[in-house]
């Protein structure tokens, strides 16, 4: 049966794309030499003391010169932004690589070719599935981005009257992307937040890991990508109504999450902690008694590598969401970002040391995720020095949870994605409301006035963040519950025990990971 | 005789650099500050409304803050710009450490050694020969690129007439980067283009893998980044003939082609098939009766990351190839490549699935390789819902292609190269003929109006890249093929049958791949 | 006794961190929407034929518009310069990923996750060195870059006299990133000078690399960022006396060293050498007779793959030191950087191929380091074909220094750190010293004209090199020694010969690196 589906699937892409150029609406608008986006408009809405559309007009008569220039003025300004944002999110799509080597070091070598494998077609799966709905679904009422030069084509957001306010809950413009949304502005955002969704996509496969089939995982990748994540952060970053929750009710600036500790990393945590819990223990993970065995990952430079490969991505993840290389906050942006990771594998390392005896370097690696996990909700928002504290408890609660949820909720997380993304998520969420220090964010989710915490004096911002954690946890974690349960009716969610025993290599995909190597069975 | 051509060599490369201040014509222009490049010229010559050179004449006694001003504009102008293809260029270059993993995992690990050092010398030896006369025969005559401020300083090409034509062949100017070409400007050309030929060089070094001497492999080296590839580039970016086509005979905008699937791809892949051909077979990979051995990659993991390292920099070569961050064009190359990149893992992976029962993922991460090859040259001039059905036809054509090659044509290709680069490269110049889209291009080569493919209702587009294939083909074959048979007389191409058998490593590259590690001999 | 100190620093940590926003000084000053930095004043200031301030004010009456406009030229420029800083930072922070994997390959399986470890606790423990007191050291008193619209606020450097002339020895403005610095410009001077400064403290983790305990280790991370580098960069980029050499006593531009051939490759290579002499062999490097074993490298193709990651992010470390991308000079430097890294590949292979018989891949692979050290200094200021040869001449001096390192000195240096990185390091500073060539640094260190070495004409510059070459090596060796020597009394340097014998992994980072490959005894 599942041959079938594939095969239907296939044609159906087939088809359907074959088909695009008709179906997609108006014909291509030209743009012929790339020069259409950026002009004096673009200086007009910039915001260091320029001037008004309407003085422009009045001097064009005066200064003819001022006035032309003005529009190479304002094409340069949005080139800035667009390479910037590219930039960006190029390193974003790196962390692709990150993702498949830390959680294939993290675990067994049986299962390497498939952690591995996973890894990279969540890429490709997630992007067709974020091409198909997902994008238009998360941003198809969001306006686009002013910063870059436009994209107020996505105009088109399904809103519901509740208590006579507006709640958006979807966007419905820019399916396939069409002909009516092909423009660099559009697609520029497009691959910005197709990076983004698809880290969230990559975090499951980490606690999941070492017994999940491939037909489910296909299945999975399409779900998530297409529904899951494109709602919630449609309600966050699209104008939805957890972006509202400021402009509607007075809740500071409405949920903020400048680069994603909620809408990328929540999910993605919450969602591994639905398949975890869907999926169960690996073989051998917990003993008659309900102990637990230690299973250490089988290659810790790969791992290790990944890690610091990920560190290196989260740059353009964070300083990448002011979505403008003019914002020059990226500055701020970016120290804080560094600064929070290393104290989070400080502290990681300093907690095993002290409580162990000796320094556990992967738990160190993950403290080193778990600080930029939450530092990316506040990163804009708060001092260099809060950044240190923020990585720094991140740390600590790493090794609190990782050691919580395998010997209290006895649940199997082989690489710790639960305690990195999840729990260092929510804590970012609530950094930001604690220690927002008032310098940056006007305007933001149409709010006046500078972002601020409960420190600095604002308690409704902290609000609106216990709110947005409510609802990530609350729908991320039903939603993947369900679609775990049902879809495993349908497509069998995990690999038979023989073949968790022998890995999952060649079974599943068609590889061994190390055909050559001698692997040492005492550690399967 | 080895040792003494090699010392002959050495000592001519120290004589002629020791002596290069002094052959290398002027003396050195001042650039005291950086600043000397991106006037008011350059904003004379931007694309958006910019005043003319007279208009600014006239203005400067109206005008002279505006006049004064419009010197910074342009000096930004060309950083946005430079700054852009230098990134680029920097992604493009990581690409070496991508290909050096991929085909060092997809082959064996007695070999380990030698494949990775034949991808890291390449580099070395690559740059040199393109410093030496490469650049100079490719670029010479291009008149350089007005985006980044200058570059007329490559001025000569040589060009024979026929027909009443002028058919240009390559350029004479900018061996060794003497002083004559000494500038910002030409040194960001010569980067950009030296990791685009080098993507090429580094390209036979998988079809050729586990069995090439190294003495041979330095002579290839050179051979093709001073000669081969400079020539057939030259008449594709460097002004040459084929770039001509259309202003000198009407067939569209003459061969075009954006990133390189010709120029780079069909290049390295063609050469990987002379090569293969010319080398023969590994030992053990056609039995008797002429049926294929499987040889699996000793490495999936490493060869998987390779691949995503070659994913993300190929950003860089694709999107970089505007030469411009102000052409606002380059957020549609770099969404449509990675959707190219999605379409080829998926159906690659689908075609593996449905015709043998399981997703081989390494031919799913050969399948993105592929369908990033494909976009290379329309990834501009297309769109998105395009981009997806291009990169799908190039992960269906890889499957077929590499099992046609091995079964049907019996060339031994351990990783793939031919099928990826060639098959894919001839695959995505047909598909800018089939597809373009008629929404950009104005301009280029000399010819008015949008670049527009056979289904948009121009045909003799098409008919450019199909002489551009053809040329291509018979051009790098011939050429490579007998550079391979006849300097194998001088330098033996393939080592001795005990050394391939006992692994190349040591005898080739004096190093052992993995000298701790307990390899099984049954992979062998 | 360790304990204690760990959780007295822990606490103090926390302590200070906590109260940070209490004595961080002032408040943070707000920036609501990251447009406080660059306006017209960063045009008046712009090198290309920009207005005067004079000009601009008498203007600004007859060109309203023009002025106006001048805000966003200025803040254009300013982000231009920013986004170019931050991704060659963020480039240089890759290297980390780079040295880790290049130094694990080229040690033992059996130390591999020890190896990796303190590769990666380096950037954890040296980011928060450099935040502690570090920066505030090292750039308190540098005024900070105008390149970046700012940072004027770094003000205030120590300093004495003598002979009648300032000597700078730190600044003392800047500790932990208080509110007094908390701006774009600082953060971002911050990020790049901090990845530099973990280059230098991660070098020395090589040539003790596979015996040195983690406790002593993490002393050392903080020692070397807080205090000896910080020290050394203060006299050359931080406006100390080293920099002042050509103003105060007309020795050329004063110390010249473009991106840290000195401040970073020489301070990290010299302290490898004192810590290696300190540490003393690994057992069994030396026989009874004093001549030495080889120890191989585990992972050849982790180690290259390792080198080349440098070699990507070598372009962010000297093309972004020129702090703008408004510089265009970028494109010379980073053609020279590349054209180095090829030569020195290049001469290290050819120099073992003919004196020992083949091409030792690995030594070529340091051979590219070594090209790429030696060019760090003079990058900006010789040509393309002085590059090739500044780099050639390397890497014959790396196959040179490390045979004489553990022949004749009998030293141990298990990756080749002190050859690298020292020796090359220094004569990246005499190549300056000797090639610079009069075309490029006009007003470098306050004085006017363009840099110019011997053979240009200007032995002066080249006296100047050797005081800060002379100067490097007896700071950094003597301070770095009496270190290792007395911190050793209170933590041990070394671990106990069973566990160097057994392997780091488990003893001092509680992961064993390769848990189920068959490690093949007779290499340990």
């Amino acid at each position: 049966m599942f041959k079938k589906i594939l095969l239907a699937l296939t044609l159906a892409l087939v088809v359907l794309a074959g088909t695009g150029t008709c179906f997609a609406g108006d014909p291509p608008k030209p743009d012929p030499s790339g020069a259409s986006i950026g002009t004096a408009a673009d200086v007009v809405n910039a915001t260091s003391g320029a001037p008004s559309a309407e003085d422009m007009e009045k001097m064009a008569a005066a200064e003819p010169l001022a006035t032309k220039l003005a529009d190479v003025i304002g094409h340069n300004r949005i080139a800035i932004n667009m390479t910037w944002v590219l930039i960006c999110g190029f390193l974003v799509m790196f962390m692709q690589a990150g993702f498949a080597l830390a959680e294939t070091g993290f675990t067994r070598a049986k299962n390497a070719g498939h952690t591995m494998g996973m890894n990279m077609m969540v890429y490709a799966i997630g992007m067709l599935g974020f091409w198909i709905c997902g994008f238009a679904l998360q941003m198809g009422g969001s306006g686009g981005a002013a910063s870059l030069g436009g994209g107020g084509v996505l105009d088109s957001e399904f809103v519901i009257n509740l208590f006579g306010k507006d709640f958006g809950l979807f966007g419905t413009k820019g399916f396939f992307l069409g002909n009516d949304v092909y423009d660099g502005t559009v697609l520029t955002m497009f691959l910005f937040q197709m990076v983004f969704m698809d880290t969230t996509a990559t975090i499951p496969t980490g606690s999941m890991a070492e017994r999940w089939t491939m037909k489910h995982f296909c299945v999975y990748g399409f779900f998530i990508s297409m529904f899951v994540y494109p709602l919630y952060a449609n309600w966050v970053w699209g104008g939805g109504w957890l972006s509202q929750l400021g402009a509607n009710f007075g809740l500071g600036h409405g949920l903020l999450d400048f680069a994603g500790s909620s809408v990328v990393h929540m999910t993605g945590g919450v969602a591994a902690l639905a398949g975890a819990i869907a999926i169960g223990p690996r073989l051998g993970k917990f003993r008659a008694d309900g102990t637990a065995n230690a299973i250490p990952g089988h290659h810790i430079p790969m791992a290790i590598a990944g890690c610091l490969i990920l560190a290196f991505g989260w740059f353009g993840f964070n300083a990448g969401s002011t979505l403008a290389g003019g914002d020059m906050r990226i500055g701020v942006v970016a120290a804080n970002t560094m600064l929070a990771s290393a104290g989070g594998a400080m502290t990681a390392m300093l907690y095993m040391w002290i409580r162990f005896g000796k320094p556990d370097i992967s738990m160190a690696a993950n403290g080193l995720l778990a600080g930029l996990v939450a530092i990316t909700a506040p990163c804009a928002f708060v001092t260099p020095i809060m950044s240190v504290v923020i990585g720094g408890v991140g740390g600590m609660l790493l090794c609190i949870s990782v050691l919580f949820i395998e010997n209290v909720l006895k649940i199997d997380d082989p690489v710790g994605a639960i305690s990195v993304h999840g729990v260092n998520g929510a804590w970012g969420m609530l950094a930001l409301g604690l220690f927002a220090d008032g310098t940056y964010g006007d305007g933001v989710n149409g709010v006046k006035g500078a972002v601020t915490g409960l420190f600095y004096g604002d308690a409704s911002q902290l609000f609106a963040q216990l709110i947005g954690i409510t609802t990530n946890i609350i729908f991320v974690f039903v939603v993947m519950f369900i679609f775990f349960k049902v879809s495993n009716k349908f497509v069998k969610m995990r690999v038979a025990p023989e073949i968790e025993q022998e890995g999952l290599d060649m079974a599943e995909v068609a590889v061994i990971g190390y055909p050559e190597f001698s692997i040492n069975k005492t550690h399967r």
